[in-house]
């Protein structure tokens, strides 16, 4: 690919918390540009700077800082479109879009579960992007990335799945703030305590990873069959999702057969060298005390999950930890991911 | 009892975190008066306001302040003792007064798993008090308290168990700060921050509940056969333990049969009226998002146990989350109320 | 008066934070009995418990839960009236209310600075009352409570005033999320972070004392002449605004002189016994470390106000904190104790 | 100079939180290459990887990991040492270095106010290095860097002076954890809490600025005569120093000439374009709720003073906010800072 020029690419729903954090992934992107942000009709027509409340820690990027907000109708001068949007109206605008030849890559829940449409994990499910052959969107395209509390939790289980195969996994989360957008999270209700409650986000665990372990078969996903049960929580912590995990496996395996296939899994990103990557998808920690939110949530870019306390349980197989940073490999990171493996796998010409 | 002439009691490890909560606890309590305060050789010859750096919001009661501390060897002015030691020296001290006769009531955890030595949650157990005759310690005898997040996990299971047969329980704790004493965790390590290990408490968490939940069998307890397993974490929480557990069960129950036998749940501190006693040890929740730590910790003077979001669970049979309150219930109100249980029932004359 | 018939009072803005905190405080109070609850249209004609989001600890009092909302028109079975409404709104119902005979009761700031409105702290101008003469409400009347941040400040420096006379008051804040109502403050923007601004608090801080330091002559307000400058942060405290407050005197005062007049300091509401009066108005801490938001708020019922670290100031004479509860003291409590003087000096029939 | 071979310097108290922020820093630096890690008996002898407990995010260099830990005695292979050490010995240690030959680069308080060692802040007094010429110390010297506090103060302090002429300066600081060290302020006394007393805080304050801002006059400093009155808290903040300043000026200036002062400010780091020196010493932002910890700490690699809030002052002349990095610019950066100054001005040779 010829970087002198980039690729010119939108984000919809640029002013919210995804959008944001879209706009700084891709504020030094060597393949992507950000030439359009597209928000609300009360955003649109300003600039960027004079609509958003940024809160991120680096500065808006000058260029985008600069840009006039368009409404989100497909009337954009870039043919990729990063969806932020909020799920109140994402699925109705993402569909006009790719109706209209737009590839979207979207971070909202809308479409996750559409039998045509890829939830994609670049590592786990490159294969699945064959499905947006069987949309039927004059060319277009709708690709998602799954929840936050999934993404992490996916990828630990991806290299067990495939060595030694999953039969149970029960999940128990501490998420963090920013999973919830901003405001989000009342200061009042979260300083010194936390909330055992997160609307909806329970189902999307149970679920999503079936689709994502997956097969690809004659153009469908058949899920595969793993029981799932989670429980999800709210915790004083900025970024980072820490996940308490049991697994119930198929075939026997020790600590460090485990062990092994996390440190050795490797796939198609890391092959392809894809810009967004992390070097290693998951790193395993042999301290007691590690991974933690504050320290490991930036490793690798913000892009590898960390993983580690391992040991036996006494109900399932085994007991351990997940950590991975919720709005970069989570959110704007992951989805980046996915345009990325598009590209350099040819399904974005 | 004669409440006009209060029993005399001793504090052991009186400077330390849990000793200074015997005495906040103990100072207006109707049975009991704090008449003796011990604590290591540093402190000892000092008046207590001098001796303690004291970390709660209400102030040092005054006649207490002005105790003179000694150290802790068992020639005090107080038949009953409540020991808060660090466990680096309450095995021995502890066994040092029993047998000069003293009924020491400890929230250390040194003695927990003797043979003879009741593991007493006064609405759990009661009857396990008869091991104590079974000591050998000339009259004195060691009654101990459960670990802080053993004891709301073990009385939201006690009626299950009752009712319905417990087969495997999996808990995942969200620890607060107080558990771990003072100064305990570095500010540092735990604003924005959850650490995702407590060292040696997902085992007291896994095996204190056989016993407690056990049978008294002509002098000898006989664990109860469940499986447990726990996971453990610090939150940036100051009092409350949050608990996500799931439940595997003997008997078909449905969900209103769960609620019903919690709330139904009545005991030996109730029917006596002990003054340290909730009225009702547990509460269920019927909103999404309670209990919360902030919230309903303090319920019911810190000593009933809330329970909420009870639902079917995909992997064991239901899930629902506990929260209470571990210095209060979890540490010295429960010792407490072990001993006016242990005066109501005749233990002590 | 006939405490057992209580006189009723009514809420306005019963849904929101102060309001909730109002009924919270009135839940038990011996004079008055809370008989109305208003709110805005969209909670109007549910019952309390339905439609209030109740953030506080405290469940909500069982006969409220069950009370209808009304909207907040002067339509209400209750002669007086607290308002805890949002500022957009309460300048003209409280007028309609004063209009048609209601007494109304305000901690909200639209008519604070009105020329015939009280800016009552009852044990530091409790003459101001003789102003409600002069209004022209038909029977009716209003009475206005000082921000937060005033009253806490206000406190310490009336005895100083008093005694030796102010120049100046520099005040920087640290002030509590609850300050800012519910949801507030964002999660996001207050862990790990201090919000150096407060929209039109300092503006606040530096006027309301020279009025409610003020004289009352001839049925005005002449202002003290004080010059006050302020600084107001927001900090991650639940509840307790904290302020560093140097001043300059004009008489010689030694540190003696100053701690003597703060712990010396009684006034009407002490004499009256009024029931949410606090024994002393302010105490004095001698440790360098205190008084602290967590340990010291809810001094006193969260009435008194806590002041420590007095020491020379280089620039003026004097430095020292104040401490004081921003919603018990520096809101609905303070509005409490204003109708409380009302009733017991005659003002309210 | 050649940067092909790197001068090797060692840091004593490697293992403290300060020592550990000069090995992070340092890993990378294009000058400098840590040969040596020296800390307390208890440290020497193991591997760094082993002796420390490292509480950074970053991972610790691996080159350093594996380095020996010696003892803080001056036989060690680096002509430069970064000393980190407790004020408890850094004192004698330093002494001991600089009498031995070496050029000791202190974040330590032990020296700063001696009449022969330069308290150092490169951007503001690089003339005062000619003080260690008058130095007994056989070709070695002691070069300080004030407290975390003071140079973020200065730094903003320094345009003002130069232009204006600095009267009075009134400061109270929200001050983050990390610059208690580790485990430094426990948990419990931070977490919905603010402690408003920093042992020595408020001396060091008050007089280090006199000292930096002071004039070299035959070999010996002449103290600025500015009267300052410093009020020191610590808030639940990880890095960053928040202080609320206020100043009176001897010569009339608008709000505009102050603001263009700061941003017209630059120096000699800036000019010889050392490594670590930030692009702009300070920057003014224009946002009322800006600066903030979390959103600027990290500004110009941390090295950076970020001001704001500038307005009118009813006592002094102006007030407004200064934020900066306390374990950066505040501590390892600052020192680092220095040497690098040391070096180019040939002072190191």
């Amino acid at each position: 690919m010829d970087i002198t020029n980039k690729i010119p690419v939108g984000v919809l729903g640029a002013t919210g918390s995804v959008g944001q954090k879209f706009i700084e992934l891709l504020s030094n992107h060597p393949w992507f540009e950000v030439v359009e942000v597209a928000a609300s009709e009360r955003s649109a027509g300003n600039l960027y700077k004079d609509a958003v409340n940024w809160i991120l820690s680096s500065p808006i990027p000058e260029r985008i800082a600069n840009l006039k907000v368009k409404i989100c109708v497909p009337d954009l001068d870039s043919k990729i479109v990063f969806s932020g949007l909020d799920s109140s109206v994402a699925g109705e605008i993402e569909s006009d879009f790719a109706k209209k030849g737009y590839i979207v890559v979207s971070n909202s829940k809308n479409h996750r579960m559409d039998k045509d449409v890829p939830l994609l994990v670049p590592e786990i499910n490159p294969s699945h992007l064959e499905l947006i052959k069987t949309q039927n969107y004059n060319g277009g395209c709708i690709v998602t990335n799954p929840n936050c509390s999934t993404i992490g939790l996916v990828l630990a289980l991806k290299p067990l799945h495939d060595n030694f195969g999953l039969v149970m996994v029960n999940a128990v989360t501490m998420q963090a703030l920013s999973g919830a957008g901003y405001p989000g999270v009342s200061s009042l209700d979260i300083v010194d305590n936390v909330i055992p409650f997160i609307s909806g986000e329970e189902g999307k665990l149970e679920s999503e990873p079936l689709k994502i372990l997956g097969e690809l078969n004659s153009n469908e996903i058949v899920n595969t069959r793993i029981k799932i049960s989670a429980q999800c929580n709210r915790v004083a912590v900025l970024d980072g999702h820490l996940e308490c995990v049991q697994v119930k496996l198929k075939n026997k395996a020790s600590e460090k057969d485990l062990i092994d296939a996390w440190q050795n899994f490797s796939s198609e990103p890391q092959k392809l060298n894809l810009p967004t990557a992390p070097l290693k998808p998951i790193y395993y920690f042999t301290e007691d005390k590690y991974p933690q939110p504050k320290i490991h949530r930036n490793l690798d870019k913000g892009m590898a999950v960390s993983v580690g306390r391992l040991r036996k349980d006494p109900l399932l197989d085994y007991k351990f930890i997940v950590l991975s940073h919720n709005t970069v490999r989570g959110a704007a990171g992951g989805a980046i991911l996915c345009a990325e493996l598009m590209i350099s796998k040819g399904y974005i010409k």
